[in-house]
């Protein structure tokens, strides 16, 4: 799917980081004959983005280190003609020319000129949203996005003039921004729209990241905006929230998300999909097929609904600049995959991460989705160190396709959330995750991983086996069995459920009587294991019964 | 796929660990009406079998965590007849009774009686092998299967009389003992009758877990056997190795692999495969379709060869003990799935995990395998903690179907093999791991996973775009090109590379004339990275020019 080319084409850049870039080195390697033109509007090419707020906390010491490949480098080894604080302003596709703003030391030095091109690859990222509000220009509220943003907060917070930071929005980099700036010892607030942290997951799966928040200090502040900034002189003092709360602070930064740069490509008169990125085929070719794009500004196709969205991560903008990098030389390339979504975040001592469709995702999208939810060990219980993940697993009902998961705990969530994403690739049901054939020895598993566990479950509610009642789900109008031990029962009851009748699995077969046959029956345990036996010992005894889903411990999380 | 039922079938169960608890278990969970008696020969069921070397070194404190489910629990919860301290000796087919012996106090009170049985499971598991040597019943030369010899193990080592140890056998469980006994304080010989340690790798990936035990000042011997033991009285006092060497002991461990408990079945009349282990279907019925065999003690398909195969690993025995038990109480259940021998074992600080075929293993089965070998970070190289690691892909030539890895260095490795073996799972081929969505974070991976890599690498050499030259071929008669800096050769020269030319990458393209364009090329680097640049770049200026898989970091783990 590969052939290298000597063919002298003429190839234009747009963008010189992780989509940019990476177009340019496979670019090279196909075709030491092509002229290759890496435009950076900013100083600094192939940076380490996703680094930068570690830099800030000071958990990456080393600045250079978020240097990936300086231009200089680029050049050296690559023969890249890397042209720094260049901007390309536009794309005349008649002519076949970019016009190319060159930045000088100030804006009246700065030089226009055009390059000609034979192919254009457009990388220009995204930018961070700015809301328009007032005060939003103050000095200390900041975005980031870049090396410059990133010195640009950090000297703040070197200064020692900030003891107290405000984050806005808590999506990944909010939540990256929060752990760093606790680690320098600032005092933050983090402010979010939606009524949870990381909205882009279940409820109840960001629940454990809240908690982290909170237990370290951090003053979480969900389902309320940002109403306006106040300001003394250059500087914001304080932010005033929809809820009327005000919060005195000495940095704000906004996270609330990105808007791809999409503009030069659609003023060049080239398609904008539905999610506001660049339209792209599968070879991320555009409308006009000698023009490409990749990475945040564009929009591939997103494998849960396979159709084109916007997923601005740098694993799909590395892997697409790639192969566009080498399309654009030699005229063929391997197809794009399609993007899943998947992500991960460390959140001081917990970690979530999610691939492909989420439960309320599903419905958004008009998918019809069952879960199941499991709570396992990252590696043997009995190895010391073993840490609690949950684990839910999103699926198609009838055909067990696997949409998604999201998985939240310690160690070794990353590597379930891989395991999955790898099955999803393939189009694989819970059933070929009940099937795989993982590594285990205890340091690094269980005989039955969590993935196992989830896949079991999940396949015993598509054979009709179990039925799992929703974690959230009403409990009104049901026999709610609990049937974990009385001592268990007291130090964390269960939410919701009044009325429920404790029976100890173990005494279940002897005390059936104690129960309502006549009753649509729910069980729960801790975290669905000992509710699955009692299901299914009620079942054979002739109720119609449920498993709470996660049992006691993902319940109480659906709920304040 | 699977279908609770009610017939008051007869089950009986040879085997209470691994395979058998695990059939009992399923079975009562989907027949509450099923009679399931769990005959165990020993006294203890459902332990961790895996667990124990690391109680003996003590990294698992607590003997009592290795239970994972006693007798007494697997009666109460599962109302299953446990019968420990029972063996079934045979097995009548035609009377459908197993005749069983129930251990009293001395071997005269042992009582023998018959066993009515619907259905039978063998989970009998197997056996250590203890080669027929003078000395080899010394009471302190050892094997480690089940508590009884753990603890025997442990009380020599708890009481001091232990100072050296010799470990026979190389493989997980002798580097598991070899590993708990420093943790003890104890000197420790490894001994292993093939030239490497973990035979079962690809020489080369076994290396960094040699250096690893002789940085922890074990000896190591390899290519030798053990040639008998010496003794005193009851205790062994030294071992002679078959290169005269002695070596004095006062401990004994023998890991040199285990026989499959199939004699019960083979004197039933029951197939045995090839591999010594019972002949299974696809539901674990053996040849009788009355009698299933799962575990150790069977031989289910490998997914490699699509043939059946030993293949002794708790993850396998747990899978298919779990459908066995369904299958038996209720007549149907999922097929199971192939095995692909996916296995990780921890040696002090280095790690290394495997799945599916070795290039030395494709050989041993008559498959062409072609690899490659990356060596990569675990998460991005710029966030603090990354370790190295190895990762060797093997795939088939042409179709580049993947056919197995292995992984070798400390974090994550496991996290790769299990990503392969999905992909494996599903028949994947390399270019699929090329566009795996894999979760991306600093702490977690990067852009561009090691999997990757490796698949990046491996599709350019489907395509033509490059040619790799096996880490451990001759170099002879070809130039070679080293394209590292001076200071990096001269720390880590080139093993086996005499007249190599030295020409750092980047000045490569202005020195092409110190090279001979008529003569096959090989370009090396430290691990490849730019070893592919500097071939690429070769290969356009019409050399015909190899890069050496992994360059000098591997190359040099092929020789001594
Ligand atoms: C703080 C932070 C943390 C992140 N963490 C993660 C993470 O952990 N995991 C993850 O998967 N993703 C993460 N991301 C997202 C990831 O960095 C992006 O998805 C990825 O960088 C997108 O690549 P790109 O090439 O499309 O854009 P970018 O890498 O942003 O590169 C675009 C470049 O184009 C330049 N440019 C724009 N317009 C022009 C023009 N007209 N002319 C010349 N140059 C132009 C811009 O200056 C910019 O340097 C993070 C992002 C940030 C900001
Ligand atoms: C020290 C050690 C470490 C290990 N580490 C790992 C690891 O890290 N990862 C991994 O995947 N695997 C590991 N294994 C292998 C794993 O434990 C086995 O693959 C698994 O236990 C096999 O399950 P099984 O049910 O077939 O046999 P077993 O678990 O061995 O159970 C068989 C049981 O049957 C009983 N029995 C035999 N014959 C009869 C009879 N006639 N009547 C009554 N009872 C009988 C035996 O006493 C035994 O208790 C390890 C094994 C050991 C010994
Ligand atoms: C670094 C960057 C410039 C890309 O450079 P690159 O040379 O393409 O990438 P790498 O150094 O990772 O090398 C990958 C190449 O080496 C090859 N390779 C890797 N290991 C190899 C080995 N052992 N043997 C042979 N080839 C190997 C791969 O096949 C790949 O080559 P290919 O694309 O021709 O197939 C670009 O990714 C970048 O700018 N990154 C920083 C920005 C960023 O990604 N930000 C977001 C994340 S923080
Ligand atoms: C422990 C042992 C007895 C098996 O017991 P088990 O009850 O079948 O297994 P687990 O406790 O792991 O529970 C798994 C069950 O809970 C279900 N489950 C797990 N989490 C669940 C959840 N949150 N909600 C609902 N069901 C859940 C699974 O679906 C599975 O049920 P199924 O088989 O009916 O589908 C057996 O594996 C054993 O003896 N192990 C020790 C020996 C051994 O394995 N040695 C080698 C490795 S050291």
């Amino acid at each position: 799917m590969s052939a290298e080319s000597n063919a002298p084409v003429r190839l234009v850049i747009v963008g010189g980081v992780a989509g940019g870039a990476s177009a340019a080195t496979r670019a090279r390697r196909m075709n030491e004959q092509a002229e290759i033109i890496l435009f950076e509007k900013d100083d600094d090419v192939s940076f380490a983005n996703c680094g930068l707020p570690y830099h800030i906390g000071e958990e990456i010491k080393d600045r250079d280190a978020l240097v990936v490949a300086s231009a200089d480098f680029l050049r050296r080894r690559f023969r890249l003609d890397v042209r720094t604080r260049e901007e390309v302003v536009s794309i005349d596709r008649e002519k076949r020319v970019v016009t190319v703003v060159r930045r000088g030391m100030t804006s009246e030095q700065d030089k226009t000129y055009e390059q000609p091109y034979d192919k254009v690859i457009l990388a220009p990222g995204a930018s961070p949203i700015v809301p328009d509000l007032p005060g939003v220009d103050s000095d200390n509220v900041l975005t980031l996005r870049n090396l410059v943003d990133m010195d640009r907060i950090k000297a703040r917070v070197d200064s020692g003039s900030v003891r107290r930071a405000v984050v806005v929005g808590a999506g990944y980099i909010g939540l990256e921004m929060v752990e760093q700036l606790r680690r320098r010892g600032v005092a933050v607030d983090l402010i979010e729209l939606r009524d949870q942290v990381l909205p882009l997951l279940d409820h109840e799966m960001a629940r454990p990241i809240e908690e982290a928040l909170r237990r370290n200090n951090v003053g979480v502040h969900t389902g309320v905006g940002l109403e306006s900034i106040q300001r003394d002189g250059e500087l914001a003092t304080s932010v005033r929230l929809s809820d009327g709360k005000e919060l005195p602070t000495e940095l704000v930064i906004l996270g609330i998300g990105v808007r791809p740069n999409a503009r030069l490509a659609s003023e060049a008169g080239l398609e904008i999909g539905g999610t506001g990125g660049i339209s792209i085929d599968e070879y991320s070719r555009t409308s006009d097929p000698d023009i490409y794009a990749v990475g945040d500004a564009s929009e591939p196709v997103y494998g849960p609904t396979g159709t084109p969205m916007r997923v601005p991560l740098a694993g799909p903008a590395n892997r697409s600049g790639r192969l566009a990098g080498e399309h654009a030389v030699t005229g063929m390339s391997a197809t794009a995959t399609s993007v899943w979504g998947t992500s991960v975040v460390r959140v001081f001592d917990v970690s979530v991460g999610m691939t492909g469709l989420t439960r309320a995702s599903a419905k958004r999208f008009g998918k019809e989705a069952d879960s199941v939810t499991v709570v396992a060990k990252h590696h043997a219980g009995y190895f010391p160190g073993a840490e609690t993940m949950t684990l839910k697993l999103v699926y198609e009902p009838n055909t067990g396709k696997v949409l998604g998961a999201q998985c939240v705990g310690g160690e070794g969530i990353d590597k379930r959330i891989d395991v999955i994403a790898t099955a999803m690739h393939f189009g694989g049901s819970v059933r070929d995750l009940a099937g795989l054939d993982l590594a285990y020895a205890p340091p690094f598993g269980s005989a039955k991983d969590p993935v196992h566990m989830a896949a079991f479950a999940a396949s015993n509610s598509l054979d009709g086996i179990e039925s799992f009642r929703d974690s959230d789900a009403s409990l009104e109008e049901v026999q709610i069995v609990d049937v974990r031990g009385a001592t268990e029962i007291e130090k964390a009851p269960l939410c919701k459920a009044s009325g429920s009748i404790h029976i100890p699995v173990d005494e279940l077969r002897d005390r059936l009587d104690e129960l309502d046959r006549t009753k649509p029956t729910v069980v729960s345990c801790a975290v669905g294991v000992r509710g699955h036996i009692a299901a299914r010992i009620l079942r054979q005894n002739g109720f119609e019964v449920q498993n709470l889903a996660g049992g006691a411990t993902v319940r109480n999380r659906c709920f304040d």
